[in-house]
């Protein structure tokens, strides 16, 4: 009895793990919220034929000013969701996850995990002439110094400032996207990267290339603002491939498009994913993350 | 057996509610976060003799644009830890829980538990001359109507004015407590109030007593701005005096005073409780809330 129940627990992982492995079966993308359709958006701009099961965890976001081990736990609980859902791989959309779960996790499943903080941090290497690389993000991300670490074993000479910037995210939420309150905070927060002459400037955060513009007003057309969720894209496409993995048919709507689940206030977030992805989402469940 | 068990169960269960029925037992007081403390600080003033156990959500701050499911939710599980700590009574220190899940939690236990919504209601209805009222908290509080509900049952006459802001807590926990944008914001927000002549204003968000400054110089000398930690306060004391429950004992510190635990990230509620209250707490301790 306990061999038949062992061989079955068996069989049922193999299966797990087969349809995992399809080209088919969806990708995975989670984030503490709404910031993490930037990157869906920029997924399903360079590789349209994949399906997505989005997550954003509007229960308890936002991540950026809470600690390494609630944020681990937070991005276990949604990646032991999306393996329910028979994700291919998953994308950590959210910079701080990103930063704190991402190596965690990645020793934890048999499927690919990719974070957005290494393509950003690559992209910004590429594009810097003087070595002078700054980084803006959530409190989390700054603290956890991953983007000055991970850029240091790529190219040990550049230099890296982390400025956080916790009001751009209630900004954004709140819609002043375009505003003197948010040129006048931007200007307090960016000053300090502008007179330290980086060159190169990472949005480490997935909202802010929603105030693109206003960073740009500050910073000047000399610094290159790198958006890590076109580099995840492209690392995501390049993944994809190599494993023989890409879904070569198209995807159709409804039952088979893509998926997006929320832990909270599915109608709200409808509302801002219709603005920001090109088409409208069909619907979002909502799921209880604390229970995975 | 099974009524062995049953005995033991009864009487653990009376063991329980005995002792949360004692005078030196301590109240139970809860908040999606940090804010909550400005009711501690009142609580600790009027009725300097009573023991607090304080919980801050602050693994999953903040309640105020999050939905009636969740929030009640969330406030059901911090009720159960509290419940551990053999608390005499319960105040719900956030105006959006208090909003949300105080009637449903009310009905489900059996030690008394109080809102902070009432208390700011009566105060502003006895502060008004002419009738008109006005109320600034999270989206959430404001969406639920509540004050106006309430309002409108002590004192029909009386018209209410809701505005939700928002960027308020934001502002408030980046520190610009006197600032120009903050000024802004508020003006903003407030000028609507103001031009429709309320000559009262509940501080609706525990966050907001932080700003009252900012709050007055918009507002002017004539609205009177109403602080519900104050009368929450006041009730309490009074509730504890007619269940002959308050504390006749001088309270030490250390393990006889004051308690106080977080979901995450204690270090740094620390250096805010500081901040807040007269002296020093002494630690703050983590709880995982999920599992109550």
């Amino acid at each position: 009895m306990v061999q038949q129940f062992m061989a079955l627990s068996q069989w049922s992982n193999s299966m797990k793990t087969e349809s995992a492995a399809q080209p088919g079966a969806p990708i995975g993308v989670f984030d503490s919220g709404v910031g993490g359709l930037t990157v869906v958006r920029e997924i399903m701009r360079q590789i349209p034929n994949e399906r997505i099961v989005y997550f954003g965890d509007t229960a308890r976001v936002p991540y950026g000013n809470k600690s390494r081990e609630t944020v681990t736990r937070y991005s276990r609980q949604i990646v032991h969701f999306l393996r329910t859902q028979n994700v291919k791989t998953i994308v950590i959309a959210c910079n701080t996850a990103s930063a704190y779960a991402l190596e965690e996790l990645e020793q934890e499943i048999d499927i690919p995990v990719i974070g957005v903080v290494k393509p950003g941090a690559k992209a910004a290497v590429e594009a810097t002439r003087n070595g002078k690389i700054g980084v803006i993000a959530t409190a989390g991300t700054i603290a956890s110094k991953i983007y000055s670490q991970y850029i240091e074993t790529i190219a040990p000479d550049a230099s890296v400032i982390g400025k956080a910037c916790p009001l751009f995210v209630p900004l954004v939420e709140e819609g002043l996207l375009q505003d003197p309150v948010t040129d006048e905070i931007a200007r307090r927060y960016l000053t300090e990267l502008k007179d330290r002459q980086i060159d190169s400037l990472i949005l480490g955060c997935t909202h802010y290339p929603l105030i693109r513009d206003t960073i740009e007003k500050v910073m000047g057309d000399e610094v290159t603002l790198v958006n890590p969720a076109y580099e995840t894209a492209r690392e995501l496409k390049e993944l994809l491939a190599e494993r023989s993995l890409l879904n070569e048919k198209p995807i159709g709507l409804g039952e088979d498009g893509h998926s997006f689940y929320v832990s909270d206030a599915a109608e709200k977030f409808q509302v801002f994913a219709n603005s920001i992805l090109k088409y409208g989402i069909l619907s979002a469940k909502i799921v209880n993350a604390e229970k995975y």
